[in-house]
């Protein structure tokens, strides 16, 4: 009975990958994973600053923060946190809104209340009868959730709760996720399953991912979710329909998170049986008016409206010769009675207008600055065109000062590599908020166009087309998950900085180990720029593939629409690249300030990241650093696929800091990120090549494959192909 | 400070819901739960028993094993199992196939291998050195496997393992998972989300639920699985798809799954750019010839296909003048050489055949018996209709004795309340098994004809269509896992009773207190008749509504074809209601061998719940209870609801032995089948009462809405009407 392998042993630690069921399960648990804190002096110092737990009241909402505090503490202490009747002991954990709260302590809190507006908080160690407790509170209970989930932060992120004092406050009103999501449940631009919502099942089955959806928005200051498509379908507002999205909207409500849906505009017609849908009528309206009474009277803080009219084949107010203002306002004003508001999407260009695209959305709606009503708010894309790895900031921020203006950022990443490629948003997302718009003179930056202190305005907001699906982790990629908190920590405050956002985020999903943090962090803050470099350099853009928009294809030329096909924009030829949009071109960089637009239309001043976005330039043209277009881009293809390999070798080196589970899972991803880094090198080196007629540099790795190849790829059932 | 909320304690009980992401977990684990044993007297024993685990080889198969003792042992005895290198030490749990048995082993266990085939198993405490130990073993490394979880299941079912002496294997070779999964992820009739197989990041990411899935379907001994919908698509055969395919067969081959096709017959035209798929086409034949040796370059344990031809559209040699037994021995002979099955689908009818659609594939299949190559499998539906809530046991079994048959069940809840109403379908699986066909005399089960033994047939197979999709627990409704473990259950052996089976099953899921599984296993029990009775009782069937199979539709009476509208199958009319397929009738009872015939023709001793299948009798007939045919109906609708108001009280009184995740989930889900059962009652019976024209019996509740009301309900984006 010797016969023993002895190898065997050698299989003893692929063994443990079994137990993956439970790491699957810290995948769903996204940045809330509570995990017990390592540093046994930190420890110490929170365990004797927390006996307990005193709530002050028990709304609904109260309630939802008391079993945050015992689920996230419970784990960060490894114990069970008493619930206290009274604060007669020390360090009491107190938490409860303004009105509950007695004088002697209100007293002292004056300076704390006046900074903050009614979702702000304020965490501060207090005495009470000479005994030291931390109090969490704010003007609402909501403000008290959003103090729970700070405080959390601050026990999962390392840091000491020694004489706490914070005060902090959301800088926009409106800070929502936009689901692009079908009653079918297909999702328009989904690479993380299909979505959440299972109408099949609602109103009467409440499943637990809409509660755990709700915390992970409240513990980043998510306010709103618009729950369909903006491609919408009228079915959503059918009594059917309204009481499933009431169901939704009652599981919510204490997490602070208000139901916004989308109207398609032609549905006074489709479910209303009437012969039109045009502003004007009398009858629309009123079905308008009707059927708005009818959702508040089952969701009596309904959020409002979101329309996408008159665009990519939506219906809209244009069909019975109306504007947009005829249509947003009519809309706005079925809504105004109940404090809802209108999102009117400005994403418009048009096939029968042979004006620049990137030009259209600022023609068409500029003119109406004014001209809205008080509880519109226009929703613009971050820029011109369509989501791109990069674009400069879109030319209507800061150009309707009488008009709120909305920040629309896409989480998922349509054009950005699914959710197999590892891109760190924040980076592109903080880009856009500091560009600068000059339309008051320097400094004025978008972030204080959307935040509304530039032109004083009330109603704010930020919306985020949401990366969120069924996946048992969410987002497809356990990276991705960092893509929706890193914008709902900027909703909060677009001048947060993103590497800050990085280092929280990484604390709280995997690990504090600095070993672990800094090079993964520095992972992720260059993660946005290697795909700007093998997907779009030096300016390039839209010269994705077709329809799911999956992979490189630049060569595309056939579709019905000009503006559709990616030649349209690279505009490549045997004298060179790029689009010119200064005053010799389309003229585009007019639209921007005199002082932006300055910048953009000389070629020496316009940054080489925004060049071919803005300038046709010859292949001989001289970059900054002496080399010639030519060679600089194909440099910069070849150094996105290095910088990929690069986060490769980092990541292979965490294996002592992650659970298995997801380290196999952000190594599988990245090999496949690394083979579609090289696919759009060659694939667009190749394409270019045949007009640039020169020899790729020496530094730029062989082609894997010919041109003829990749124009022959065809993806039917990838997702956005539904 | 004493403005203290004492109602506040109040709240502390639900807080516990928010620990539900571990639920969410082990609503993931399916029935490998392997939670800590509570008894502690049995606990004490396996631990005795168990000191160590010896694996005597490390194939992938026992590798695999090995995670797999290792995690369930950890789970069950809350403690580290050690794999040891040798077996000095006493009670060592030794695994290996028999030829890495030693020979002072092995001739003990000469009557066990006799006993057993290649997929069976052995579990015996032997002496080795006098030393007592625990073996398991067989004759491949998969029956090793299976006897691994065979021992798992012992602990996990509180059975002592003292003196343990097991042999056991599976009495059919095939026992498969039909997949109905489209290559865009939608699942044609799916009630658990969409498809597991994300195409589109395969064959590079490996997502833990295909390792999970392939740990579940071993631990039942499922030993295959088709992954795309027999309505199918032809891309599946291409080298993109292949690669994907790949992959998952690499993935699930350590665990004796083997990965199987549906093959489209039009596939040489559509992606082979062939004139026809003409079988006697001699480019056609080769083609299939070439494919198979591709797909076996890849695969080379490659399954075979299943295919459904000429039936509901689907192309098949019946387009080209040939019939069955031309396409499927075509397709046999391409994979025969590489030792592969051709499992042709029974489901056929036409609309151009004006006979009674229950006799078609019975009238159209058994002409053919004997002329099928011997590695072609006729796949058949448990009845000659469609998955209804009862059929009588399909006629074509024991009438093709020169050919095997393969039984299709569907555990996908098609007909019976999608993944909202709980029915335990083991009960209707067991009875259709259980049939006697009497084509050999009394005693020819249906059972003896799929296991082969009635016929002597080599090959056998039973096949289930699967209810899985990516819900985080599977399968949709938690109770839809036992209809998943319980056909794997039954395929391994047939003649295992469904109340054996109900009973493990909710010892591993959820607790082996008494007092939770007596009751429960109660309501399992009842639920399938519970089904029966609120949807089609005493014989009823096909009067669901269109498209999506979503509730009741016996008004559907515009369907372009005939055998498509529920009133064909009914046939209510002022005189009675039911169809009379006896010899008076359609003659469907000539079908069957004549002692079954007689029985059904006769409505004496046709079994009532099979009455109006075979009957079409007067609302004044009198039943064997004294009540017409009317009242007896009416009730019989009641006490389906009744049935499940029933299940609800049981289930509220089972809050302390299961999680409260599931718990609520199922009380969720249990008030939606109850609205849904007087769905049923009340529409079926005012329909129905149009011919009647008779009062209700006092003792059936009054109806909820009226017969417009319910004839109105539409649902566009119901599952199946994607």
């Amino acid at each position: 009975m010797n016969r023993l392998p002895y190898i065997y042993i050698l299989f003893l630690l692929p063994m443990l990958m079994i137990s993956l069921n439970v790491s699957a399960q810290e995948d769903y648990k996204l940045w809330l994973q509570y995990a017990k804190v390592q540093d046994s002096k930190l420890a110490t110092e929170y365990k004797s600053k927390i006996n307990g737990i005193v709530a002050l009241e028990n709304s609904e909402t109260i309630q939802v923060a008391s079993k945050e505090l015992q689920l996230g503490l419970s784990g960060l202490l490894d114990t069970k946190i008493e619930v206290q009747q009274n604060i007669d002991s020390e360090n009491a954990l107190i938490f409860g809104s303004k009105s509950s709260l007695d004088e002697d302590i209100l007293k002292n809190l004056k300076k704390e209340f006046d900074q903050i507006n009614d979702e702000g908080y304020i965490i501060k160690t207090i005495q009470v009868k000479s005994k030291n407790h931390i109090l969490i509170t704010g003007k609402t209970d909501v403000g008290v959730f959003y103090g729970v989930f700070h405080f959390l932060r601050l026990l999962q992120t390392k840091t000491s709760i020694e004489n706490v004092n914070i005060a902090d406050a959301p800088k926009i009103n409106v800070r929502i996720l936009n689901h692009w999501d079908n009653l079918n449940r297909t999702v328009e631009r989904g690479y993380a399953g299909f979505s959440l919502w299972n109408w099949q099942k609602l109103p009467d089955f409440i499943d637990q991912r809409y509660i755990d959806y709700a915390r992970a928005n409240a513990s980043i200051g998510i306010n709103g979710t618009v729950l369909n498509n903006v491609n919408a379908n009228a079915l959503i507002l059918t009594p059917q329909y309204l009481e499933k999205v009431e169901a939704l909207a009652n599981t919510f409500r204490p997490y602070g998170i208000k139901v916004y849906l989308t109207a398609r505009f032609s549905a006074p017609i489709e479910i209303g049986g009437l012969k039109t849908a045009d502003p004007y009528d009398a009858e629309v309206k009123n079905w308008w008016k009707e059927k708005t009474k009818e959702i508040y009277k089952r969701i009596p803080d309904f959020g409002g409206f979101l329309v996408k009219a008159n665009s990519e084949g939506q219906p809209g107010p244009q069909n019975y010769g109306r504007n947009h203002v005829d249509g947003a306002n009519m809309l706005a004003d079925a809504v105004a009675p109940f404090g809802g508001i209108v999102m009117w999407r400005a994403f418009v260009y048009s096939e029968h207008d042979v004006d620049d695209r990137a030009k259209q959305a600022y023609s068409e709606f500029v003119p109406y600055d004014g001209q809205f009503r008080n509880n519109v708010i226009v929703q613009v894309k971050n820029g011109a065109i369509d989501f791109q790895p990069r674009e400069p900031f879109h030319p209507m921020f800061g150009a309707m000062p009488k008009t709120p203006l909305m920040m629309e950022f896409q989480i998922t990443q349509e054009y950005l590599g699914f959710s197999t490629h590892l891109v760190y948003l924040p980076k592109l997302f903080q880009e856009v908020l500091k560009s600068d718009t000059y339309r008051k003179g320097k400094g004025s930056t978008v972030a204080k166009v959307i935040d509304g202190s530039l032109d004083n305005h009330k109603i704010t907001g930020i919306a985020g087309v949401a990366n969120i699906g069924n996946d048992i982790n969410w987002t497809g990629h356990p990276f991705a998950q960092a893509n929706w908190y890193g914008f709902g920590r900027l909703a909060w405050n677009p001048n947060l900085d993103s590497e800050a956002i990085a280092d929280e985020w990484l604390r709280m999903t995997f690990s504090n180990d600095e070993n672990f943090v800094n090079p993964v962090k520095e992972m992720l803050l260059k993660s946005r720029e290697a795909v700007v470099n093998y997907m779009t350099p030096l300016g390039l853009h839209h010269i994705m593939d077709t329809g799911h928009h999956y992979g490189p294809g630049p060569w595309v030329s056939n579709l019905s629409r000009p503006e559709w096909n990616p030649v349209y924009y690279h505009k490549a030829d045997k004298n060179g690249i790029g689009f010119d949009r200064s005053k010799t071109g389309s003229k585009a960089t007019t639209q921007y300030a005199p002082e932006a637009a300055k910048i953009f239309d000389d070629v020496k001043t316009c940054p080489e990241k925004d060049l071919l976005w803005f300038h046709h330039l010859s292949w001989d043209y001289k970059l900054k650093n002496g080399q010639t277009l030519w060679n600089g881009m194909a440099l910069k293809y070849q150094e996105g696929v290095d910088e990929v390999a690069a986060m490769q070798s980092t990541w292979n080196k965490m294996g002592n800091y992650v659970d298995e589970h997801r380290f196999k899972e952000v190594q599988m991803l990245l090999n496949i990120q690394h083979k579609e880094a090289k696919w759009w090198r060659d694939a667009c080196l190749l394409y270019f090549q045949q007009f640039s007629g020169k020899e790729l540099p020496k530094r730029v790795e062989k082609p894997t494959q010919t041109l003829e190849y990749f124009e022959s790829l065809k993806f039917p059932f990838a997702p956005g192909n539904n």
